[in-house]
């Protein structure tokens, strides 16, 4: 959940000054637009480590907006008065109304965090808060609220050099309190508590923003720009909808407008896939070095010795009780074939079986989309290895516009839901990304041109595809980002060279086995 | 939540030929009308007591329907095969295509509820079944599947019966299980387990039918209809959204087409409204009596004990743990001011307030409907009467039009989170329902006019309101139904005899808290 909050995003002053005036002009026109309209409030809550910028984050907001509409809400641990409601009763009065926005810092998402990770609530305990606060959402965004939910990360590295840096400058000494330094030394549980509460309620509705905290210019940038993107979809959305009914009404006259009604109630609907744009996950991939190299030498002696260990495993008495999953995404030609070739070398062929994933066939096509994927689940004691998988339903669909917006928004929360499942049967979910460059892609491609055996894995729809390739670049970025989970990670591999690249996916594979039989 | 399902529903053989013989022409219509449009997959979920008439109403729908596009699945205990995968697995295997029904027997509530009325699963294992659930079927809907949802109910005099019935016969007595029989002595623990099951899942999106399962007739019209109307409201909606974007396409080409998508992705939505009218509930204030009778006499010598202990339990010790919210519904001049004027001399005058809820502000407008009631949720020991209440979003509200379908058809899930979330900070909510009759309103609103000091209590809005009597009848039958939960009931009070009534007001009240502080 945090991969893009931790590349070391930063913007420099130059660049800020420009974008901040922008920024700063298009926010107030929507601001004035929605308090015009007072269709709908917009609620922003602020949340995320010590140190990540909140509160600076809220003071630059107050400058930005016209204060006079903003209402700021901090919460501390709740008064006599609150204690004797119900939790949520102290929320309640701080929604704003129509027209109006929110700033809501610590909210309804700090009691679970924090308690998860003080222990003082179990597991069970987790999933009845997290289950609330998903109805309570749901309800806000049923009613037309339009919520902004930004989390600012620090890496554990990152949080320590910050609290220190505030500490050791007179200035900013007074806000790292005992606190700051007792909740970093549970950094590693509050992470892994939070990545829950995020995973879970990352919903198409109102999906999470997760913002890296280190650089202050790029932060409020971003946190901005996607308070800006959410009022500015639902604001075009509302005009295009009561340009709907103008037309039918115009056209139909009363029967017009009670058909166009549906185009109305519409224009509450989703406004995630501009919000899940404001943040650049495409440095997930673009930072990566390419600059390892393994000798075809080195390589023949290491595959067998990577393959045995896999074999090992795959024989072991705890595969009685599991199964594997293997997905394998990335470019076109990106060498998941041949990875997969060598993968399945190390296995008996009764065990395992590979799915090549294509456009649907028409059965398919009429059911939800994870159908034509649940068919192949494995059972205890099997291997079963996706060529490309469900997440075509955030990369090539979204790109190619086969799924709307809408859909392929929701479709982060669904897929990591069937991760979660298949894991809680005693599944191992691997998953990898091939990443090559685009001159590497180049090479291969004119390779396969060249090479008669090869000729038939290029087709015009690869160079098609190629065309595309910084819109594939950022969908894979944000689909790492938002389903890369503690339970079911993707791992990056550096796959310009191929030798690398296999061995460290049979490697990957037999680490996460190992870990998951305990041996 | 089984209110309507305990009123002794039947339909003679005579009306039952009639009406099948239409709903039968019209299923097949619509059943045809899908198949060709091939736009969405139809799921019919089959579940209820034992003895309800489950299997019979399969059988009839595979007669009434072209059993050809219809697929039924009935699901025992896991196999081996089964049990090695995730326990949806076999679900996911079962969905129809697009342009298909299927009928699923048994299905992905069948071990939540057996599990937690065995005992075998905890109260948080359940929560966690039911977010698994909830989260499944969004998915689904959101996939545009159609999903209509069938309990069939037994109270448990009926059910004994009925298997006593079965076991008699020795044609039937095959169906009457071992297992039939030790299920029953669990009743009221299977009964509290669906009770928390369907209160949680009966979402906006896919709510529960219960249907009383005594009378073959009445399941099987009532299932057929339910049926008839999802399948229905769908068809018309795609219907009207082609219209609108042929419409916007004529008039203003590719442009139109854009501006009209939200149409069509609106008309996979709600089919709720119709769905809900198939179960005619307005039975439960229909077969009241209204046959009792208190002479003023004994009115005051109970008045004042009944008083007395409520005001005891008002200063009980316990009072600082919890505090009361009572609810007052009731038709115009059913007696809800006079019985709140009883209910509160039995308090002290510090201790409670009384929030008389008319049309809302504009700034209660301006937020989510609930926002206004959580304004005056009490702290613990104090107690809050509303005069007409958040109830009003599915009476009035309804009643009037001023929400849409969509909303008030959510409003039932939102309004039981709401107030189980009261009940879990300490507050005992108590719900009356003053039932008079339209004669004794007539009566009363006559009297209002003759009287001089009580004619501001009638305006010509209640006139118009006593217009929609029937209309209003349906909605609060609708509304018992669906928020009647163990952990805050309903109270329905005869209240065409005034005296009668306050004294089951304050009865009620008193008993709850004395059930609640444990006294």
């Amino acid at each position: 959940m945090f991969e893009s909050a931790e590349l070391g995003n930063a913007i420099d002053d130059a660049t800020y000054a420009k974008e901040e005036q922008k920024l700063r002009s298009a926010l107030l026109d929507a601001q004035y637009e929605l308090l015009e309209s007072k269709c709908f409030p917009i609620i922003v809550l602020i949340n995320g480590v010590d140190g990540g910028g909140k509160g600076e984050t809220v003071n630059v907001l107050n400058e930005w907006l016209d204060p006079r509409h903003v209402q700021n809400h901090a919460f501390g641990p709740p008064t006599d008065e609150e204690a004797s409601r119900p939790p949520m009763y102290r929320f309640w009065r701080a929604l704003p109304p129509a027209g109006k926005t929110g700033v809501l810092f610590g909210n309804w998402y700090t009691q679970p965090i924090v308690g998860r990770a003080t222990g003082k609530l179990g597991e069970a305990d987790l999933v009845v808060a997290i289950d609330r606060v998903r109805q309570f959402e749901r309800m806000l965004t049923d009613e037309g609220i339009v919520l902004v939910k930004l989390w600012f990360h620090l890496s554990k590295k990152s949080q320590k050099k910050r609290l220190r840096e505030l500490e050791s400058n007179k200035a900013t000494r007074w806000r790292v309190t005992k606190e700051d330094w007792q909740n970093f030394k549970l950094y590693d549980r509050y992470a892994s508590a939070s990545e829950i509460v995020l995973r879970e309620t990352s919903t198409g509705e109102a999906p999470w923003v997760v913002i890296e905290g280190t650089d202050p210019n790029y932060r409020q940038l971003t946190a901005g720009k996607a308070i800006h993107a959410a009022m500015r979809a639902r604001l075009d959305g509302i005009a295009a909808a009561n340009k709907v009914a103008a037309a039918m009404k115009k056209s139909a006259g009363a029967k017009g407008t009670k058909l166009a009604r549906g185009a109305k109630e519409r224009a509450t609907a989703s406004t995630s896939s501009r919000v899940l744009r404001t943040v650049d996950t495409s440095g997930i991939l673009r930072s990566l070095p390419f600059t390892e190299r393994l000798s075809k030498e080195k390589y023949e002696k290491k595959i067998p010795v990577a393959q045995g260990a896999l074999n090992k495993l795959s024989r072991s008495a705890a595969m009685k009780e599991h199964s594997v999953v293997i997905v394998f995404e990335g470019m076109d030609a990106a060498g998941k074939g041949g990875a997969i070739r060598r993968v399945t070398h190390a296995l008996d062929a009764r065990q395992y079986s590979i799915i090549p994933v294509a456009a649907p066939t028409d059965e398919e096509r009429a059911h939800p989309y994870l159908w034509r994927f649940w068919r192949h689940v494995p059972r205890h004691g099997r291997f079963v290895i996706y060529d490309r998988s469900w997440y075509g339903r955030v990369l090539v669909e979204r790109v190619e516009g086969f799924a709307t917006d809408t859909a392929w928004t929701r479709a982060y929360a669904e897929i990591n839901e069937f991760e979660e499942q298949l894991i809680a049967s005693g599944t191992v979910v691997v998953k990898f990304w091939l990443a090559i460059t685009k001159d590497e892609q180049l090479k291969r491609f004119k390779e396969r041109e060249r090479t008669k055996f090869k000729q038939y894995k290029i087709t015009p729809e690869d160079w098609r595809n190629r065309d595309k390739w910084d819109a594939y670049v950022e969908a894979a970025g944000d689909m790492i980002d938002r389903t890369s989970t503690s339970v079911a990670p993707w791992t990056v591999v550096e796959a310009n060279d191929k030798h690398l690249a296999r061995i460290k996916v049979i490697d990957t594979i037999t680490s996460r086995l190992s870990s998951r039989f305990g041996s």
